[in-house]
C-alpha cells in the first residue's frame, strides 16, 4: 500500500507553495487537485497523472465520499499519492475528515501544512489580522457554519459578536447580510470596519470596505461574489497606514505589486 | 532607496518555507533573522550578509525600535533587504508595526505570508483546528494579550470562554494556570480537552494533554517550558482517530514521521 500526502497548496499564488509541497508534487505518482488551487496547477509537471476533483463543468464534481474512496483506491495502486488542497488542509478544508477516513481504511498518510487564505488574502491587501493595541485575538469561522444554528457545535453569536478582536468569515458572501445582522443584534459595534476581499490571489482580486452597518449593502451594490473573505474589526483600518510604496519621489515604475 | 521584504519563514522546518521566501533569501543583499527561525538558517547561502536580531546571549537582544531603525538604515544601503520572521509576519509577529514604521519612513516594502506555527504545530501532532461537527470556529490569542486586562483592546473573557470552538493560545505557558482558571470561571467546560505542544518542529517537540481542569498541573509536573502552543477544544481528541500509520501489517520500517 502507498502513502497519501494531504498537502496544503496555499492561497493560489504558485510561489506561496512550500518547498515540501513542491518536492512532493515532483515526486508524486498521482496528484488529486481541487478547484481552489488553479494557479498552482502550473507547477505540476506535464507528464504527471492529475485528477481534478474540483471539476464542476457538467455537474461532474466529486462528492467528499467519492474523493475519500478515490484516495484509498489510488493508495492501493501507487506508492505516492498527493492530495493537493487549497490553503491549509486542517483549516476548514475537510482535511481532518480525509485523514480520519484514510486512518480507518489502514492507509498511511502525512499532513503537510500550507499558507491559509484566511491569513494570506487579507495580508495581500495589507490587513494585518493582529496588531498590538488594536486587536488582541483572531477568530476564523465559515459562513456555512454560521447557518448551522441547531447543532451542538454551532456558534455562540453572543460570544462571536463581543470578542473585541478580529473576525474572519470564510465562504460567507452568500449569507453576509444575515450574518452581519445577527452580529449587530448581539452587540457588534455598528461602526466596526469591515472588508470583503473577492477572488484573492487572482488577477481579479479586489477589496470592498465599509462598516458593519452598511457593508451588506455595499457588497450587494458592488456585485461581490464568492469566493471572498470577510474581515471584521479595527485592523481593517490599518491598511490606510500601511502604504507599501510610500517613497515621496517614486520612479515611474508602473508594475508595483 | 531599497525595498524591505517582511517574509514569513514558517514554523521552523526549512521545507515549510514558501518558494517565494526561498527565492527572496537567495536574492537578498542582506537578511535580518530572528531566533524563531533557527532551522531555516540552514537554507541561507553562506556568503550572505546575515544579522541575527534574535540573539539573546549576553543580553544583546535588539529592541523592536532598534530593529525598525536597522531596517530603514539597511534600505538606504542595499537594494533588497529581507526581514525573515517566524511563522507569518501578520500573526502576532509585530509585522504590522514594522510595516507601519517602514511606511512612515518612506521605505517601500512587501509582505510575504508564511505558514503560521499556530496552525502547523498542532497539525504536526495531528490536531486539526477545525473539524465538521466538532469545532465551528478557531480563535488565536496570545498569553501576553490575556494579561493585558485594563486595555481597551483587551480580551472579553466571557466571550473567549464560551465560543464552543477551538481556542489556540500562543506564548501562554508562563501564565497557563491563571488563564485556564479565568476561562473556567467564565464558563469553559472543565472536561474540555487541552493539549500543550512544546518546541514544535524541533527534535525535542512533544505534546502533553489533559483537561481544562487539570492541564495546569500536568504541564507543571511535566516541566513544560516555552515556546509552546496551547490548544483548547474537542478537536484535541481527534488525534486519537488520526493514526498516520495504521497499516495492520506494518513493515519494520522504523523511521516513521
Amino acid at each position: 500500500m502507498g502513502k497519501v500526502y494531504l498537502v496544503g497548496a496555499g492561497p493560489g499564488d504558485p510561489e506561496l507553495l512550500s518547498l515540501k509541497a513542491y518536492r512532493l508534487i515532483k515526486e508524486a505518482d498521482v496528484i488529486l487537485v481541487d478547484n481552489l488551487v488553479l494557479g498552482v496547477k502550473d507547477l505540476i509537471p506535464e507528464d504527471k497523472k492529475v485528477i481534478d476533483t474540483g471539476k464542476t463543468a457538467g455537474a461532474h464534481k466529486f462528492s467528499q465520499e467519492e474523493i475519500n474512496e478515490l484516495m484509498v483506491h489510488l493508495a492501493s495502486r501507487y506508492d505516492k499519492v498527493v492530495r493537493l488542497k487549497g490553503g491549509d488542509p486542517f483549516i476548514f478544508g475537510r482535511g481532518g475528515e480525509e485523514a480520519a477516513y484514510l486512518s480507518e481504511h489502514g492507509i498511511e498518510f502525512e499532513v503537510v501544512p500550507g499558507i491559509t487564505s484566511a491569513i494570506a488574502v487579507p495580508s495581500s491587501f495589507l490587513i494585518p489580522l493582529s496588531y498590538r493595541g488594536v486587536s488582541s485575538s483572531i477568530t476564523f469561522i465559515t459562513g456555512h457554519e454560521m447557518e448551522a444554528k441547531e447543532e451542538s457545535a454551532s456558534i455562540n453569536w453572543n460570544a462571536i459578536a463581543n470578542l473585541r478582536g478580529t473576525l474572519v468569515i470564510l465562504m460567507g458572501v452568500g449569507n453576509l447580510a444575515n450574518n452581519i445582522e445577527q452580529l449587530l443584534k448581539h452587540g457588534l459595534r455598528p461602526d466596526t470596519p469591515v472588508a470583503v476581499i473577492e477572488k484573492g490571489f487572482t488577477p481579479d482580486a479586489r477589496i470592498v470596505t465599509g462598516r458593519a452597518d452598511n457593508i451588506a449593502g455595499v457588497a450587494r451594490s458592488e456585485g461581490v461574489k464568492p469566493p471572498a473573505i470577510i474581515v471584521i474589526g479595527d485592523v481593517v483600518q490599518m491598511r490606510e497606514r500601511l502604504n507599501p510604496n510610500p517613497n515621496p519621489n517614486p520612479s515611474d515604475n508602473e508594475d508595483n505589486e
